[in-house]
């Protein structure tokens, strides 16, 4: 039993079963990210390939529950990224919470490449696509993105999202982005950003 | 002398010698964007792809002066879309002023593909790489955007753009957009988009 190689990452979720992701695992994300944002025609700066944010949510678990991303901009009143999926992962059931005033961020996915399930309030889908990881998941209307095609998600209110087999370029466009504010559904999962 | 093409158009900018663009011309320039945003990766829709924007800006020099857009979304939080110039072709000069108790609209360029060089307040550059079109310009704070580079614009300051010689995709993430309520510098422009 070794000390973890990257034992300056908080650990956190250790009931499943690990506590921390490695430098290793941090750089191919990243790696990872930056490769598809070339195959989806995103040029990058030095800068910016080196600033892509690696969220593993507190679960150290990133290839089932995660996620990469690139923020363009994020001024006071709006916000644009680009996220990207590893194939099947998650990103955890949460909802933005009104903040300073606003009803609380209002966000629009756009798929870009790849394959992307949203999962929002209303009507359960009978037979979704995708199955959660382990964790406390409580909407179920699949909207389903294929590049091209885009959804809008209203303030205040519970998803999640999952990639398909071969991953997922969104962008978002979005109000002002407060991460830390978020409200995830199981408590074990924080929106911590792992970037270095 | 015959009756213009497309007469369906408001006529404007009679003194720039041509009263209308015409249809074809239309066509052309939204073909032309379908094309170039192809070639920048991005997907669109079949509905997409026939709401591209043209906006001639009253001027009836589509070449010269004029910019093609896609709306992704614009709600009255946020906005993002893509612009499509031609080469050599210049969005006039004009700000964004405020309304509905907001500062006005506030945005970010973020150029995909091409070459394109921005114009703003503050200190002019002595040799510019742009020579406006005929009409009123008053800023030359220059700003040269290439593919993976972005700039924002405060609200209610001046700017005006033109793409280089191989015209350009530019990423529009911004505030609301509200484009009757931009200001020109030359009074002869209107936020005219030919749609049709």
């Amino acid at each position: 039993m070794g000390v973890p190689a990257a034992s300056t990452f908080e650990p956190r979720g250790a009931s499943y079963g690990r506590a921390v992701i490695s430098g290793r695992e941090l750089e191919d994300a990243r790696r990872f990210a930056a490769v598809r944002l070339a195959e989806a025609g995103v040029v990058l700066t030095d800068d910016e390939r080196v600033a892509i944010e690696v969220a593993d949510f507190g679960l150290s678990r990133l290839e089932e529950s995660g996620l990469q991303l690139l923020v363009y901009v994020n001024t006071d009143r709006y916000c644009a990224k680009e996220l990207v999926l590893q194939p099947g992962q998650t990103c955890p059931e949460h909802r933005h919470p009104p903040f300073d005033g606003t009803p609380g961020k209002e966000e629009t996915f756009r798929c870009r490449t790849g394959l992307v399930y949203l999962y929002v309030e209303g009507e359960p889908t009978a037979e979704p696509a995708c199955r959660p990881p382990q964790g406390a998941y409580t909407v179920g209307r699949e909207i389903e993105l294929r590049p091209g095609m885009q959804h809008t998600i209203p303030p205040g209110t519970l998803h999640w999202f999952q990639a398909g087999p071969e991953g997922a370029v969104v962008s978002e466009f979005s109000t002002a982005s407060r991460d830390e504010l978020d409200e995830f559904t199981d408590e074990r999962v924080a929106r911590t950003t792992v970037v270095g």
